[in-house]
């Protein structure tokens, strides 16, 4: 493996899967602190706080401050301050989108929102649904963390964030904004805040058509490892391919 | 216009709107009983049992006994009971599409389903939608009252039936069955259970993808008036175009 100077890990499918630590990738960062290399984690889950995706990474063995951490809920938050910095967002979505948008002193609103933002919502509701889409009609900009379709769960996939942001969009016939992976944003943001050259951060994850897709786009190394969502033979009938893709990260020597 | 012997009416947007009356529709409803031609409502709307839309009608001074009432619940329940008579079912929906269920002796289940209903269901959740993705995965057919992706009302459109089925059959990489209109089933039941022939029976609507597909895919003349949610300007840039357009029903005698 080329040397980097930053790696960035997708979460569920690459570092765990569901409840359970992928040992490999464990050992892996563990060897990346101690040869004080950078590590991030980018994870398309809106629905937790830094703070709560740290203390997940804890039960798992691993170490990380809360500014290693990079949700769509942070960038989606980050997006909407620049664009539409004094804007009234209304908000369907969890803890960390939430956390995210307070973090950025963004307007938070019920009525006449002139943003729509939407993330993961498990106690998503019709009538929040047709606010939404009524907030839309009357021309709310709609954007969402991420637009993942479905998220694997033990019992099978479920309902992603993707899912109900495109039911909103086919309602009011409008294209939506998504921040979260396969956006190049998360990585954008990674590499100005640090100074990397695009050539000295790998993006490593389970999931071609948001984790490899993502690193593709930004334009910097990607790894696949067949340790989750989408398999190495499916990988290897796409177009563009990663940079490596391996069984799991113990192919590589640091 | 040509002498039929079964006049099928949509509901919302053909002899009301949202909470009012259209006269000309209430007129010649009225000229219809007067004459003793058949007349039957034909609606997607799986909330409402026949009892209560025969009420809501009343209200409107349209009389109708709950046999001339076809709604996408009706034509959903026969369905299931002629292709999956024993089959357990898992139903998301208001009393409409339970009660016409209940009519035909389906075993409604809450886990381990052979066939997901979906009906509108403003009390609709993430959980329930889980639901009818796992069972999906696991195998159960997806059924769709109706596919209407949004619904017109005085502040604007919501979320249709359409919508959240689609969302469901994304999540599971399925094609769902759709019983309402534009599907020919409601007016082949009401062909069968009268011995009518075709060209006897005519579909009178103001939406052109739902009541004007419906009869065209069906077969028999279609009228498209000009009160709801299409209008006719819409309509004439359509390829099939109905056998009438028409401001309002006053443009025809009987």
């Amino acid at each position: 493996m080329k040397q980097y100077r930053a790696f960035c890990f997708d979460l569920d499918g690459t570092v765990y899967r569901g409840k359970e630590a992928i040992p490999a990738a464990i050992k892996f960062i563990r060897t990346l602190r101690e040869k004080q290399l950078d590590y991030f984690f980018v994870t398309n889950n809106s629905s937790k706080t830094p703070s709560q995706i740290k203390e997940a990474l804890l039960r798992f063995g691993v170490e990380a401050s809360e500014k290693q951490i990079y949700s769509s809920a942070f960038v989606t938050a980050k997006y909407v301050k620049e664009h539409f910095g004094q804007a009234k967002v209304f908000v369907i979505g969890q803890d960390g989108i939430r956390y995210a948008l307070g973090q950025h002193n963004i307007h938070i609103v019920e009525e006449n929102p002139d943003v729509v933002v939407m993330g993961i919502d498990r106690m998503i509701t019709y009538q929040k649904l047709a606010k939404a889409c009524l907030a839309v009609q009357n021309g709310a900009t709609l954007i969402g963390t991420n637009e993942d379709i479905r998220v694997p769960t033990e019992a099978g996939f479920q309902p992603g964030n993707g899912s109900f942001v495109k039911l909103v969009a086919q309602v009011c016939n409008v294209e939506p904004i998504f921040l979260g992976k396969p956006s190049p944003a998360i990585l954008e943001m990674i590499r100005q805040g640090h100074g990397y050259q695009k050539s000295e951060m790998v993006m490593i994850g389970d999931n071609y058509d948001t984790d490899i897709l993502c690193g593709i786009r930004f334009g910097c190394d990607t790894v696949h490892v067949n340790t989750g969502a989408v398999s190495t033979e499916k990988v290897k009938e796409k177009e563009l391919q990663p940079t490596y893709c391996v069984q799991d990260l113990s192919e590589f020597e640091l």
